[in-house]
């Protein structure tokens, strides 16, 4: 049985507001022929406040790819420890007990990834599996979730850490002008999360069976442009509406499990942007109040990529509203389009 | 039980000899201060021939990272599918079947990874799991390997496809002058390969157990630095020298399996260089030939970074030397400094 554990969440000391951020749209785009839309789309995403790893300032300000690659290193290497040290107490593990570290980020690259100055600084074992994973965006929170419970599956006695580290400010991109790219850049904000899966004991969600669905011909809906500015987020008008097609591979996968995807007690979901959870409230025929830990994710940090997922289960935590057997889903969005898909159930550690 | 079945393997028509390598690098660096230092290494690598993507001329330019991006991921997409093909045909199976597609590929960046573009071009399920992993450079071909291994022990009828893409011709930047650097010039060369883990049936390498390991304070020693003329391959000169602390962690892990790491029948490791088959050799007290997959490998392709493993153990099929219950290790090296190693014994099936 793999159980994952509280998260620990941590957002940088910056902090955007949606008024800021719709001022500075219609300060530096003032002549762009859709700035109106812009400013629509901005507010309607319901973000109102953001937290950046750097002044505001400093983040519309690119330096160049080589400068960018040091902030990441250097902020990842500041700021992801203390996060990681509290997602080990609430799993009460100490670092010689996890097996595998999962590092997701999309938001900057290192080779070796983070996990090798992780081991080597805060005390993991040597023979300590690292699985960093780049590529997956958004969807990463929930692949990551996903990959620990299947080691946890085939190695019952192992601990997992789960680390997501996203700094989206370090991907913007101010020659890029379309109204998806505006638009992202009032959306995304920067956090880390990080979460221990636990292969025994441990309070939490039980990881009962995971899943993956991508939606057919959409590879180019959400995209990287690599390029020697960096990574350039290509956001597709149709991304929004993603939902349809992905609540019934949300329902199928709960059938298999024998559950009613529309009749579950918690959902922990990517917060992409407002119309995601209002249409999943819609087609999985579910309150919006089920969504909202995401919701409070989306309103208080922005979209915080791979980050989401573990945010909103430590709100649920939080607001200790989960009692034993409640059943739950959680899910990540992202580049595929792709979904990955959890079940599980509340236990508390007896 | 779950079998690594015959890799396919591609490397590209355009041809590079030693002879020439060394006759570029007396041509572009006459005035180097280490030039005769840096020949003698290229002589010491005993790579004959390379292969390469492009014609060296067009190698040579560096056109920006956004033309070579490009290059990427059309050049995966051209010849990733008939490798895969290939693979698939060897396990006897159809996309259909497959569960989790793992993607390494440490010498481009896509997002999403080319797995999306696999599902919807080649017939694999939309259900299928994604690992796409870009930060583990030439030990990802072992640890592609060793979680596919695992994914089999959590889902026993599981199969898993292993893809390694690395072009590392469009990693050469003509304005690194490090010896490091020439030498790697003069190293590396471009090949894909594939294979299927099967989780039941299958002829190849029935997976036993597998481990990582990571030499302590050494994740400075192999890395990329991030910047707008893309990936910079950065080499230690102590490097060669690694496999001293790394023999005894293939030692450690044999023993954990009641195997004894000297007394194997057959060896598939990563080609990084002579040295480490050399040193291998001498740490483990194994005759040089045992290493001869790698070495083929090495003084044909160079070093092709994560698809190294694959290339050696689809030698070894051709061969046709191993027989039912010969034990075996297989390891791939790289950024960390991390060994991602497994043990498994040779099986047909009947």
């Amino acid at each position: 049985m793999a159980v994952l554990c509280k998260p620990a969440i941590a957002v940088p000391e910056y902090v955007i507001t949606q008024d800021e951020t719709l001022e500075l749209a219609r300060r530096l785009h003032k002549d762009h022929a859709q700035l109106r839309l812009v400013l629509r789309l901005i507010e309607h995403t319901g973000v109102l406040t953001r937290r950046l790893i750097q002044p505001i300032d400093k983040v519309l300000k690119h330096p160049g790819l080589d400068a960018r690659s040091t902030v990441y290193e250097q902020e990842s290497k500041a700021r992801v420890p203390s996060v990681v040290r509290r997602a080990l107490d609430e799993a009460e593990l100490e670092p010689q007990q996890i097996d595998l570290i999962v590092y997701v980020s999309c938001t900057g690259f290192m080779m070796p990834s983070l996990t090798a100055w992780l081991i080597n600084t805060m005390g993991f074992r040597t023979d300590t599996r690292q699985m960093p994973i780049a590529q997956l965006g958004c969807a990463a929170g929930g692949a990551a979730i996903n990959r620990a419970h299947d080691f946890c599956t085939a190695y019952p006695d192992a601990n997992v850490l789960v680390v997501a580290c996203e700094f989206c400010s370090l991907c913007y991109q101010p020659t890029d002008l379309g109204v998806g790219s505006l638009l992202s850049n009032g959306l995304f904000g920067d956090a880390i999360a990080a979460a221990v899966v636990r292969g025994r004991g441990g309070t939490g969600v039980s990881l009962e069976r995971n899943g993956s669905y991508l939606i057919p011909h959409t590879e180019d809906w959400i995209s990287y442009a690599v390029r020697s500015t960096g990574f350039h987020f290509q956001l597709d008008k149709r991304v929004p509406g993603t939902m349809e097609p992905l609540a019934p591979a949300l329902r199928e996968l709960a059938l298999q499990h024998e559950w009613d995807a529309g009749k579950l007690d918690f959902y922990l979901v990517h917060a992409g942007g407002p119309r995601i959870l209002d249409d999943l409230s819609r087609f999985l025929d579910v309150p919006p109040e089920a969504f909202r830990f995401s919701r409070a994710t989306l309103t208080e940090y922005g979209n915080i990529a791979s980050a989401v997922v573990l945010d909103a289960l430590a709100r649920m935590f939080d607001e200790g509203c989960a009692g034993d057997g409640h059943r739950g889903l959680l899910a990540g969005f992202g580049p595929g389009i792709t979904a990955e898909i959890a079940l599980g159930s509340w236990t508390t550690d007896s």
